[in-house]
């Protein structure tokens, strides 16, 4: 029987501010990737979102990012590979606290934007943050770009590794995304995503913007929170997988 | 056999900024408050710290403060409970993370600056550090001020609780300390520190600066390590109870 | 003829998080108070809202605040006095460089949550505050409670003061405000708050929850814009002022 | 007669952590590059730092920097041009505020590491530099790398420009400096710094590793003053150059 877990980034509230319907997109999704304060997230933040994780069985992920509050973890800053892991240990840590408090499990990890787009391609930042999953030892999974320098780092270290597809984005044949300002590079339509995600988990490919048919692994589909449509999306895209036949389980239960 | 433990607060650097000869003071304790990025550290010195601490056998503590970079969280704020309780929470998760990755024991937890002197006096705040302790489960020992809310929050939580005697400063006939603008709020000189802490030790008593005696109860002793004179102060302190027959150990020894 | 001015908090966005309708309640106001980075806003936000307030002719105003990002600067702090002087003078400062590069005056200065609740009550604090805007030059405004210590430090440092009323809350016999948790506290009926703060402008007075009559002085009138409900507020108390005669003008107008 | 400037980074403590030897180095330099809060100092340290350089007739600068506290504003960050905009003038205005309240002119700008790298080989990003400094009117001047972008955009925006040269530093026969990790990257010796700084003055020339004589102009000759070795080399760069009949005048004069 085919499987698939759905993710989304969550828990982005901070102080005062409140980001996301974490609450709505909670309900459509296997686990949640919950950041952990640099970018977004505040210690509050991260008890409540676990909390209502562990509430609608979805589960917990850690989201680290950069120190870049201001710029929400979202521009390229050059980190050496040492400062790399000591900013995933902290983050992972301070999660994996929370998590420890509140009985669950913490099931992975998964940069957030800029420190996930530097590390897919620089092999030696994906090894920091692996290294620092493997230090925290109880098999947490590395969530990261299917081919990407995650998956190579995470072989290495011998960290469990999950690969993740966008339900709203195009793909190029070689795998990477269809750039943003380039046509093709979003998908709006919830039942055009839907039945885009449903092949990519029945048959493994996805069709390019060109019409080329290209096989993509996935062990998880990331979906965003952040709008009503986004929500929409992420209902639509659960509720075709599921009608098809499609178990959605958390990445534990895929990668067994 | 008289036993005690000698403590300090390290890891105070952060970035660009060197604070604290931690190398020199590590000899002389059995051990360390470390900092965990939120008054003082970041991750980087964080991991550097407990290695320092591992690779001379002193057991590593948490030593989490307010969010008060700027004011090295010596100011007191008007944080709720539920904010205290989650501040702790993270900062010991992250230093629990750094902990588990160096396969370093996590022994204690001792808050930092306004935090403590909030919460030795408000039962809330004291309560909250002690319920995010135990949330972490493992046993971990909550070191406070004698005599202070901590102790009865500790007791309630079923939270291991390690009082704390301070070197260098002077002690009032009700067990607070000598005001810092009141003749013997210091003692300067390492031979009188030393032999205080020794009486102390061997007997339960300080002296107060009006010639009365105090009965005093101390698990460990607080010492600096900012400075070539505190240092000097700490050496002399841990070779003076050495030499009368005093074992220094760290505090899961002096709490068995 | 009666006249008032019209205040706001405004730019209170951060980095990625949106808060506040700031363009709707802009509409109905002729000053605004702009937070200047350390409790809310940004640089690229401050800039921003002040070209937005010179777009409607809405006088600029800087809201410093105490750095407490993750508390949104509403937690009280032991600062110094020689730290809020030198916290109002950087933050304002910094509104001042963007008011120069916009061509635009700098009217006045409004401390913005625990800052304004703590020397609304500490001459000395008040009194820092003070100094800091008079260092400036330039007749900054200082904006404050009536009545309180703001009021008295403006007078003796030489420094022009207005004085606020609060359109939403109720007000006690002794001027000071009904507490957030007892009855009257709060006014929600656009209606009734611009009835109140008509009699308030044309008769300075305000009948408080137990039937008697406050005489109060304002010569600004602050309102909220952080939801549709304050927004409405703001629209009906200007349209009301309006329609019975008064002149809603700018803080320097109102104090000429 | 010759003239030149000399110029030094200082005001980089922040809250509890000390750094640079600024009184010492002060004694020897013109012209002061204090930092303005978001990679080091804070708004006590400014006003102090401001007041020490106007005590001892040394010009003031900005120093701004990357939000970037933990990595010193050392670290490349992918910022928009408006962005940088808006760093510039938040941080250049705080200090422009210092400056009106202690009665000191603001002498220039020189942004600080990652971001003075950065801007110096992208016009996009020295020209939002420029356009912040034109925009607060008063004849700033802007400080940077000689023949770097910093240069051309001034002159774009008709901000004053001035080129510093680097005492400690050696120079490629194009102009850049000598990478860090090549011989002859640094100069240690100050007797020799002395010499090359007084031939860069008098005959507008430097020789380079391989023996050749690259040109080289300079308004400025940027000093470090973060230890007693760097204060040294300031003191006798100083002294030679007075010895033989450069005059040391801050950069207005030396602009004139």
């Amino acid at each position: 029987m085919a499987i698939i877990d759905l993710n989304s980034d969550l828990g982005e509230s901070f102080g005062a501010w409140v980001m996301g319907m974490d609450e709505e997109v909670m309900k459509h999704i296997s686990s949640s990737n919950i950041a952990c304060g640099w970018h977004a997230g505040d210690s509050e933040v991260m008890i409540r979102t676990v909390r209502a994780a562990k509430a609608l069985n979805v589960a917990v992920g850690a989201h680290p990012g950069y120190p870049d509050l201001m710029g929400f973890g979202r521009r390229n800053m050059t980190c050496t590979p040492d400062e790399v892991y000591a900013y995933t240990l902290y983050q992972v840590g301070a999660m994996l606290g929370v998590c420890i408090s509140e009985g669950v499990e913490l099931q992975h990890v998964k940069p957030h934007g800029a420190m996930y787009n530097q590390a897919a391609k620089d092999p030696k930042l994906a090894t920091a943050i692996a290294r620092a999953i493997k230090s925290l030892g109880g098999g947490i999974i590395l969530m990261g770009l299917a081919g990407s320098a995650f998956e190579a780092a995470a072989a290495e270290q011998g960290v469990p590794f999950a690969a993740e597809a966008f339900a709203d984005r195009g793909y190029m044949a070689d795998g990477s995304l269809v750039p943003r300002d380039k046509p093709g590079a979003f998908i709006h339509d919830p039942d055009e995503a839907a039945a885009r995600m449903l092949k990519l988990v029945k048959e493994g490919t996805v069709e390019t913007p060109d019409g080329q048919t290209l096989k993509l692994k996935a062990h998880s589909i990331c979906m965003h929170g952040d709008s009503p449509e986004a929500v929409k999306m992420a209902e639509v895209v659960k509720a075709t997988l599921e009608k098809n036949g499609v178990a959605v389980k958390n990445l534990k239960e895929v990668l067994k």
